[in-house]
């Protein structure tokens, strides 16, 4: 089939690939350069397994300018499982944990951490349905917390923290999923930085955790092995089987990103490309953004029409000019753009030309 | 690269897939039928998505003859975080569990679920090296247990149980991760059976859960969301975002299997393969099998020749000649063929000659 017959994916995840990524795994499937198989059916003690993972978790320590403190690890369950890993593993330090409640995901994250120890919510944005994000100064901690947690990206309601918390002695916590490798990052004032591989690395199934080493070893003894940051150091993410071909594509998603000037190069470009919906939204008054100003996030551009009506009718007719997954999310409603790195700039530039169009005739 | 070029892949797992799955896979990478998307940038909420996975449960419940009693859940982390899962389920009931060790796996696994309850050995075959499979008069259970334990096919040992043991009230959990879909089963006489994908199902990064709903919901408080079986069956495990693309290859298998006669066709296959290379190593003296015959696996075939240094030999040479990986487990030693349902007939043959030719050369 024709690359051309490719629809402009907005879904928030799982989301697009570079299509280079796509044609790269589908050329090597059967044969993965001369090895005489698929990466999917190699063993994970094989030499030519170990040289890929080696490869992609080299790769992401350089281009995120990982510092030999932080591990990496590749980690099984999604975003998900590491809301119950974190406190699994960080909590016993004063059984306590603050949670930032910004949206959906760190709500749950939240809840979920409750079932090991107290949890303080030190900021939340609750009151104006999660349009903004707390400054600075309305974080809440009381200074014995084993760790701060937040999310750095809301990829439902669209906001995105401009700002690293300051928390003292307290490590930080950060839910990336949706917005790691978009910009440079200084891992050394995060405790532990995770993100689901399925928004802006991979295909979905794992998650990439990044951890200072000091924090690792004190989870509590009902933690299941699986979900030990301590045993996944040691082992290098190998005590059992990883997702091998999962592994495989951030590999090839890291070179492609390399390509287009690494995470400097993502942040331009994600720039460029929100502004370009952003504006938009600004020069209409047809359509309203439904994040604040000040706390828009570059990946997730959330916005309705006048009424719910119309909102189903622009997803209708953009389906109809091959535009996939603009419905907002179901707790939120309205219409939602994700514009991760693969998303390239004709995709938001033929977008917005769409959202004029129909403005036109709609408005 | 021409196909022609695949090797021989005797790899424990992950292992082989079925060459047509590879294929197919490829072709539809970057545009899944007319969808304009890989399943790999699937919203996993898609109608698109949402027909593989259903699809794909339907073969697989059609396949195993799976009774409505019995749900099919798809969980992240293999098999491993099963042996966490299964404990932080099921021990609630009695507080106790009974396990059948008889390798490696099923010895991880007992290991595991001490943190979470009483745990008794009901049989074990270590004190032969793990070489044979315990009678079903060997079985030693008080019969409160909350569910008794055991690994129906052994990789490393090259061990499997011929029978499926019986416990009364108390209900099986079966790791079935190395000789799921080689056999009928009957699904009811089951509490839980579960493989890791990488072996006969899909490539690496989760595990098939075939749980009887009425053993559901008994899970700690403490129990990781994500574990909760229950969760699992009301969300039809898709709480989180599943490991969508490894669920589209394992229903890719499936349609394979089928028109190779399905589990009946696969059982009559996988015993004429396994009699290939056991009448090999029978009618030798140069070769000794490592497993008792009345306990030999058909997946998972061990063997030795006179010394070490002629099996590193034979690896070595093996390489050579185009097949891979039948180097033995590191905790076992010797030589191990791996020759689940993608393994062709002629692979075991060409593998049965290069043996023979090998003996003539160094016997």
């Amino acid at each position: 089939m024709s690359t051309t017959d490719r629809i402009r994916n907005f879904s928030s995840g799982p989301s697009m690939l570079p299509l280079p990524v796509l044609e790269q795994a589908a050329a090597e499937m059967t044969n993965y350069r001369n090895s005489g198989m698929s990466v999917m059916e190699m063993s994970h003690r094989s030499q030519v397994y170990i040289d890929i993972f080696d490869e992609t978790k080299a790769d992401l320590k350089r281009m995120l300018k990982i510092p030999d403190t932080h591990e990496i690890l590749f980690m099984q369950g999604g975003a998900t499982l590491q809301f119950s890993a974190i406190p699994m593993n960080l909590i016993t330090k004063t059984g306590k944990a603050a949670y930032a409640v910004t949206g959906n995901f760190s709500d749950l994250a939240m809840k979920e951490a409750k079932k090991y120890g107290d949890i303080s919510i030190a900021c939340s944005s609750a009151d104006k349905n999660h349009s903004y994000i707390p400054t600075q100064e309305s974080i809440t901690l009381s200074g014995d917390e084993s760790y701060f947690y937040y999310c750095a990206n809301n990829t439902i309601y669209g906001t995105e923290w401009k700002y690293v918390p300051e928390t003292g002695h307290v490590p930080l916590a950060c839910d990336m999923s949706s917005n790691i490798l978009t910009i440079p990052l200084d891992i050394s004032k995060f405790g532990l930085v995770y993100a689901g591989v399925q928004k802006n690395m991979a295909p979905a199934g794992m998650a990439v955790v990044i951890i200072d080493k000091e924090l690792a070893g004190k989870e509590f003894p009902y933690t299941p092995k699986l979900l030990s940051y301590k045993l996944m150091i040691d082992s290098d993410s190998m005590h059992n089987t990883p997702p091998c071909y999962t592994i495989y594509i951030l590999g090839l998603v890291l070179k492609w990103l390399e390509k287009q000037g690494g995470v400097e190069g993502m942040e331009k470009l994600k720039t460029k490309k929100a502004k370009i919906l952003y504006d938009a939204l600004d020069n209409s008054s047809f359509y309203t953004g439904c994040a604040e100003k000040p706390s828009r996030s570059d990946m997730n551009v959330t916005f309705r029409t006048p009424s719910d009506e119309l909102d189903s009718l622009f997803v209708k007719e953009s389906v109809k000019e091959g535009f996939e997954n603009l419905k907002g999310h179901r707790v939120a409603g309205g219409l939602r753009a994700s514009i991760y790195n693969a998303m390239p700039e004709e995709g938001v530039v033929e977008l917005a030309a769409f959202m004029k169009d129909f403005e036109t005739r709609n408005g």
